[in-house]
């Protein structure tokens, strides 16, 4: 039946140019159109449209996301047989981390889509959220083999360097509170101020390391500005410079 | 060929105590056992073992996290076909936290596997760990058809009471929020102390409803202590047993 169902979509739908454009994408001819249109469908448009039952993509996104996240599991646990899962762990996260997926589905051309949808202007989120959603409804029409197929053929081999993940690392903080460690120094951040800015808060930080003022830096979240920062001091320890006097006294 | 492992293994194999037992959790004879020894293999054993070549159920315990959280957040999916993923994602994390993941292998008696497999002293997460580790076995064993059937069976209908899950909510904290969101009323949390007790760090807070103490509690996290006074101020408020609130005039 779904076989049929797919001839016509090819051939004979009075929305061939989305099937097209669909499968190009799939690599195979979709059989649910119904679904692959809901994955593109953001809340912000089905909320203007109360025909559409406020139905939008996140349901698919929540089922993506888990799918997704087994997937790249699975295939990290067979190539790498002899990694512990805190290795695993590690990389599944930079795989699945939203801003690979933002830019991946990005690269993807999944903003057609959205535009098509009814969506105006397509944010980063918007298009990580559409590709999970997307894993969403291929699972629903193909099931998990032809998902783990899919992800692995379309999004893995064609996107990620998996060998380049391994030995990147984006987390600053946690590599210099190692870097510390091991260097026997002791290490801390201190928030400098709190200030409106945009109508947000943000967050002026510095880090000291051995109580001297190495780097200072600033963001919208706590979290960010010390990972800004803790790069900053990373480059210079490890370059073994001293931070520039203007920036230490600030 | 699976099927000809599965006839040796009841009938022939060596650890043919082994293969009755756990076919009787499993309700399916398995066909390879080593991997099943391996998903209760805890690495407290593993370590003093030289020869074991430190292999413990950590990597079985990634992959079984994962596929468990797609099957549930797939049950979910379609049990709920109307309900938001906001719900589904809250249902999922009810049904997959550590707690109940601990109990539910208690009564399935995955610690006498643990004991056989040289565990002395079985502790609560090593159970839930277990479990997981044989998810990831099974996925391995049988694929993903056959452990979507396993865990719908044999977990979520025989351990779970799924729609008792959907009032039941031990966020005492986001209860509190959201009542005092509806009864327009502010709320904020302080700090009363911090001290150390059994050499570690204990706080004492207090939750202020219209700026009056409601409840105060004390515990090894401000995040448990919270939860602690949150309950008390919550039962208070909802029972209409608070001081009544004698409003500054605006």
């Amino acid at each position: 039946m779904k076989f049929l169902r797919r001839l016509y979509n090819y051939y004979f739908s009075p929305h061939r140019n989305f099937v097209t454009s669909l499968s190009s994408i799939l690599g195979f001819v979709p059989a649910n159109l119904s679904l692959y249109r809901l994955a593109f469908s953001h809340k912000s448009f089905s909320q203007t449209q109360p025909t559409s039952g406020a139905r939008n993509n996140e349901r698919l996104e929540y089922l993506g996301d888990a799918v997704l996240g087994t997937i790249v599991a699975e295939y990290l646990f067979k190539k790498y047989p002899n990694r512990d899962e805190g290795f695993l762990t590690k990389m599944r996260s930079k795989i699945v981390k939203r801003k690979s997926l933002n830019e991946i589905a990005d690269q993807m051309g999944l903003d057609v889509f959205l535009i098509q949808n009814g969506v105006d202007m397509v944010s980063n989120s918007m298009l990580g959220n559409a590709l999970e959603a997307l894993i969403g409804a291929i699972y629903i029409d193909i099931g998990y083999k032809g998902t783990r197929k899919y992800v692995v053929k379309r999004i893995l081999r064609s996107y990620m360097d998996i060998r380049l993940l391994e030995t990147y690392d984006d987390n600053y903080k946690s590599q210099l509170l190692e870097w510390c460690q091991k260097n026997s120094k002791p290490i801390s951040y201190k928030v400098l101020s709190k200030f409106k800015f945009d109508n947000r808060d943000r967050f002026r930080i510095c880090v000291l390391v051995e109580e001297q003022v190495m780097a200072t830096a600033e963001d919208f979240s706590k979290k960010a500005a010390e990972q800004l920062a803790s790069k900053e001091a990373l480059s210079l320890l490890v370059s073994n410079r001293k931070p520039s006097p203007h920036k230490a006294e600030r």
